[in-house]
């Protein structure tokens, strides 16, 4: 297996070294040779390394410890510069729609992973910050996006202080289907979720959440309902902002 | 940087050779490697390589040349398998948002770029089709799909008949800026563009298309109004009907 996709693990707390520009290069080289809907292209990547928009940034990702990284790339769907690139030239784009937002939040998201496994290569570590889709436009704003650009997602890229083990995953067959989708059995379920259940791992989960199981930690800990209903609305309402629905 | 990465190259015409189960499992298992929002892993991959549901699958791709390939990898946002397992354990799963949607499309596209590179480590080559998006709902159908589940992106995977060359980008700082969103001038939207719009294969595709520049190829031909909306639309149904809003 390619070494970087086997030995990928999250890294979450950085050294202060910063990341020398030819390096950096090479990693925003590499996100742009992952493929693109029609070679458009339809992602921005916006570089912050500046300390006082590490600090801006960094409550929006409730100060994980991984957001304390010399460099943020903030993936975003951009419409906006092919569009007005066709405006330049007599034609009358129209990509400000969900098909769009799709196509070009894809765009990001295959450039951000490119863009992970090149950084690891270099014995960088990263991290994935989910949490910029709950504070997009928060993010927006810091970062000044026009409309038709909106933030997908956030790499932290540093050199690494801890250096991880590997996570553990489902059984293979527990994601994999063949010809068609088979629904999951309770049996099945237990199967799938049994190893993860059982590690040292989640029991200490639960005696430090007073839980009585992992889904539990889940759902009442960590993505709670209330969260979800937030977040979605303020998503929703950040995708109309800059013209997508 | 990484050789896959470096030497990835859309491959549309595929010989008719199967691929191997030990191959495909190796590229099924370095998808499971990307990074996934809280390990929850919200993502199911249906591989299709049976002859009657390549048949099925092709017309929904337009029948473009690279559906043609003897494995399709359809990679789907899932929230479905997460939440039964949840509601097996008397948790109260709420992920049928759009918070959760962008999640699990996240999961499923990382997984998909690690799966793509992957193959192009056993010499195979791939496509991504971003048609999966336009008949969502008919393929959804199709690898019967429940709720909670739907379809995000195709690969489709094959040993490759042709080997086409290297695609052009736009120049790096066309795409990335630093700490803050530089506003496109029309200057600077003339540079980025200038080397692509004056190849020769620019030039053959204005004469074929008898239009006077490249953004209305785009416009005009490949990507317009009409489908963008229709495609909005649709996706916008099955998004409604696997319960994500």
């Amino acid at each position: 297996m390619i070494k970087e996709i086997a030995e990928h693990r999250t890294v979450r707390n950085y050294r202060p070294d910063s990341v020398p520009q030819e390096i950096l290069d090479e990693i925003l080289t590499a996100a742009t040779r992952a493929s693109t809907v029609g070679n458009m292209q339809m992602y921005s990547i916006v570089v912050s390394r500046e300390k006082d928009k590490l600090a801006q940034l960094a409550p929006l990702h409730f100060n994980q410890p991984a957001v304390a990284a010399p460099v943020l790339l903030t993936f975003c769907a951009d419409v906006s510069r092919f569009s007005r690139w066709c405006e330049l030239r007599g034609a009358e784009p129209e990509y400000e729609n969900l098909v769009w937002f799709m196509n070009a939040a894809t765009d990001a998201l295959l450039a951000s992973q490119n863009a992970a496994l090149e950084a690891e290569a270099h014995g960088l570590g990263i991290c994935y910050l989910g949490t910029t889709l709950y504070n997009a436009g928060e993010i927006a704003e810091i970062l000044k996006l026009p409309r038709g650009v909106i933030p997908i997602m956030t790499l932290s890229v540093g050199y690494p202080e801890v250096y991880p083990e590997l996570t553990d995953r489902l059984p293979l067959d527990g994601v994999v289907h063949y010809e068609e989708y088979e629904r999951y059995t309770n049996e099945r379920l237990n199967d799938i979720w049994a190893e993860r259940e059982a590690t040292d791992e989640t029991q200490k989960l639960l005696e430090i959440n007073s839980l009585p199981n992992l889904a539990r930690i889940f759902t009442d800990k960590r993505y709670t309902g209330a969260d979800n209903r937030l977040f979605s609305e303020k998503y929703l309402t950040e995708l109309r902002n800059k013209g997508f629905i």
